[in-house]
């Protein structure tokens, strides 16, 4: 089959457009999609399914920030402040709170938010970002002041070694992200040039912040209820139960994230177009949004 | 801007190659890179910077198995199949080599073989995941019998539920694989929907498996050197850091698979020419291949 490339004579807006509608997949005959979407407020909604997906996120989030304060507070002693086992269960508390659920949704900010102009979403991804971020700074301090005062030696297990890559990588992520999406002056072709590893390391670092909280979840249970751990006490089931909803979370944001059908559709007044062009062209891992 | 949708009179075949120039993001300039790629051969070769990645994962991978091998063969006293805590130390070799290495190289065959058949890749694909299938069995077998013998109860920490979970999951997204895309009779519309799921899925598994692993070391690791850990002991260390290789080597998989410009590109006499547009305009969850 020959092609007759001289047919491309398109402008970039539409190409745009298109590009757009063909890779968000809204119909099974592709010509067809090729219809004017300037007319259609439809295309700022939600797609079908996303809200159902995103409600059942912030039930497995919600569940599972319970579950460790249920778990922390009933079966470990509750909370305190003053280097006792009571100030460790902030630790974990703190982790799953900020390291997880938060950091999670603010991942989901852009596709939750769909009509909303994109400094706008950034700021809020940012800011969710920043107090996932003092939380667990919290949650660091607890442990290692609980460490202090029990003569515990610190940074020895495969569980701290793992949450402190997560909690440097996720500082540098969000210090770059920082420095490439909200501050002036860095230009278009390398926002989206760094996009789509900002977009894939926030998820990787989501992935291995759920790894480190399994291992935490599995050292606490080896040092609290060796001894009945194996009998299937409530404690540990419920610990174990927390352990699966914490996967089954990051696995839903995952999908959601990586939907191709659930992301933001550009906004064209917000940015220069060859922008736009250019991160709708990158394909997989950048999306036009983070 | 007005749009002049009359210019769009394409055929798809032309299309089909433009999008997936765009996609793979070749060039900086888009208008620019609706050149024919027919006498390009060189749209076979591997991208800039692939085999690089992709042996750096190969060295990750194999150094994890060593690892794991030097671990149980020298720390924990060498191998058996006796009932002994000889034969559970096969248990976390085949696992390290099954459901990660292995199962990490059989996501990898489609972006390292680029110019074979797709039906050639796929039974690869397929026959190097049942490998991976039939080593985690033997692993699993090795683990359940020496807890027979030593009457030690099953399935009650977290790294048992995550184990048993990837697996089962493992056993149904091959089953799935095989009957979607290896059997005939499937419509190409039915595959190009269910491709998105097996390689999202397929990704999932594989961080699902490296976090068990991770459980796996963190429960050896307290039940074999509970005094001596806090002490920065080698196998402590060695364990610790084959953790974080399982983690870096998961990682690379991921970044290879993800990266838009590390697909293969589409033989357009393979398929029909329909099966390949509907594939290529899924977006990013639905690569031409997986």
């Amino acid at each position: 089959m020959s092609t007759n490339w001289s047919l491309f004579t398109i402008d970039k807006k539409a190409y745009t457009r298109i590009l757009h509608e063909l890779r968000a997949n809204r119909c099974d005959q592709p010509l067809q999609c090729l219809q004017p979407m300037a007319d259609s407020p439809a295309a700022q909604h939600s797609p079908a399914g996303l809200p159902w997906y995103v409600a059942g996120s912030q039930l497995l989030g919600l569940t599972c920030v319970v579950i460790t304060g249920v778990w922390m507070g009933h079966y470990r002693g509750g909370y305190a402040w003053d280097g006792s086992s009571q100030e460790f269960n902030v630790h974990p508390l703190c982790m799953v709170l900020g390291l997880v659920f938060l950091y999670g949704d603010a991942i989901l900010m852009y596709r939750v938010f769909r009509s909303e102009s994109k400094r706008s979403i950034k700021i809020l991804h940012a800011a969710l970002h920043f107090i996932a971020l003092i939380i667990s700074v919290v949650g660091f301090v607890a442990v290692f002041d609980f460490h202090a005062k029990a003569k515990i030696p610190d940074m020895y297990s495969l569980h701290s070694w793992c949450g402190m890559l997560t909690f440097v990588l996720f500082c540098t992520q969000w210090l770059m992200g920082l420095s490439f999406f909200l501050f002036p002056g860095v230009s278009p072709w390398l926002r989206s040039r760094y996009l789509s590893l900002h977009v894939f390391f926030g998820l990787a670092l989501l992935a291995l912040a759920v790894a480190t909280c399994l291992l935490g979840i599995t050292e606490k249970l080896l040092f609290s209820i060796t001894s009945t751990y194996s009998r299937f006490e409530p404690e540990g089931v419920l610990a174990n139960t927390l352990g699966l909803l914490l996967v089954g979370f990051g696995v839903l944001v995952g999908y959601i994230l990586t939907r191709e059908e659930f992301r933001r559709p550009p906004h064209p007044e917000e940015e220069a177009l060859s922008m736009h062009f250019k991160t709708l062209t990158e394909g997989e891992s950048s999306p036009s949004s983070p």
